[in-house]
């Protein structure tokens, strides 16, 4: 199942997303999405509806240098156990929203992710049970003032301003994330070109690791790394990001 | 006034504390404590009700080197702007709960704080006006897993682990938080005696800085750093944070 949350004519809710292209539909789903959903039986086109980021994450945990040639390419080692930070839940906006650009940094870079999103309340999860505690996948954008991130050393300015978390388009349920591509584009352009199966720390992994630090709340959100050929984006230009069997997520960037 | 938190007779609730020691009573809030709080005419002993975390914030902001004496006790250099990172909400714990230290690391410290709580939402304050963007003032533990901050590099894990965001007791918001004291002890025994006027960001200008980044919504907290004098806490131990003109924050230390 496709989940999204979305704004219709009659105010805000989590939704199916049935079909593809012109014809593709949503329907509403009563209050959460989390357990097994059941439906209203009020329907809309998709192209009726604007599409919101997926859910509002209490937590939104992020995994730096997962993928060793990301890490290469700032010249840092890869961690032997996942590297951590936080993400700030007001940092989250939806697709087609505008990326905005600070002040107070002068080189934001986009890095598309694959993110996880959780579906109950768990706390030290082992591997092997972790796809127990997921709702399903969506796609991450882990924008980040990279000037900031280096003179600041810990990241939670570099990587927390407003805007900063574009998810979506929709959470997919039924999809085995381990070795699906991953693309990222700027105006069109590829940048990044990578497949999950490159993640130094695999996704079971990621959900034992945070689970045993942390307890981890329905909806929570980890981003599991970004592959190599990140870059800066600037006013004016679209980035978006591709996961195969998802979808994509594309952002306008604005200088704020 | 004294803003907290209980468990009473019949729930959970905000409440106003009044009067000290055995005579103290709450008396309770109906709903929220934000702006002119209503009260619903109930009224316990404080020695009746259990006082949990004053605040369940949607995010904890945490300033990490913000007391000269501190950086230097690590060899750190204060840096130039303040320096960022971010707590789990699922960290915080209220006053009397236990702090877990977990099997992953063999060196948790106790970090005494005061913590600013915001009352409206906010951005881009400046810091002229900072104080009308705050409901009040408490006392923070940033307990931390001394060995895995410094072996992660990003602070993500040291500083998130359940239980290590104690909170309390309450919320001071007649306070002027210029020059306070603050002392902190492991089993009655003086760790830490500093004064927030030796804060070298002052906590106006963290609110601008804070703001400028991110928004921040009635009951996010931002932890303004420690002073000189943080060491370890043990399984079996008492930690006390003492904030002059607020009071006292003690949490007992066990194996998770």
């Amino acid at each position: 199942m496709r989940l999204a949350r979305v704004a219709h004519p009659e105010g805000v809710a989590f939704v199916s997303v049935e079909g593809d292209g012109a014809d593709a539909t949503v329907q509403e789903i009563a209050d959460h999405p989390f357990g097994k959903p059941s439906f209203t039986g009020k329907r809309w086109p998709l192209a009726d509806v604007r599409v919101l980021a997926p859910i509002l994450p209490s937590k939104v945990i992020a995994i730096g240098r997962n993928y060793a040639a990301h890490a290469q390419e700032f010249g840092n080692e890869v961690p032997g156990e996942p590297m951590m930070f936080l993400k700030p839940s007001t940092s989250v906006i939806g697709p087609n929203a505008a990326i905005k650009l600070p002040p107070a940094s002068s080189r934001v870079d986009f890095e598309g992710e694959l993110a996880v999103v959780i579906g109950q309340p768990v706390r030290n999860v082992p591997a092997a049970r972790a796809a127990q505690a997921i709702l399903g996948y969506t796609i991450a954008n882990d924008v980040s003032a990279r000037d900031l991130q280096k003179s600041d050393g810990q990241w939670g300015r570099a990587k927390g301003f407003d805007t900063f978390c574009p998810l979506g388009p929709w959470i997919e349920t039924s999809l085995d994330p381990a070795d699906l591509s991953l693309k990222s584009e700027v105006d069109g352009e590829l940048k990044q070109d990578g497949r999950t199966s490159q993640l130094v720390h695999k996704i079971p992994e990621l959900v034992e690791f945070v689970s045993s630090v942390m307890t981890l709340l329905p909806g929570d959100t980890i981003l599991t790394g970004t592959p190599e050929g990140v870059g800066p984006i600037t006013d004016g230009q679209s980035v978006s990001i591709t996961v195969e069997g998802i979808g994509t997520l594309t952002n306008s960037v604005q200088n704020a």
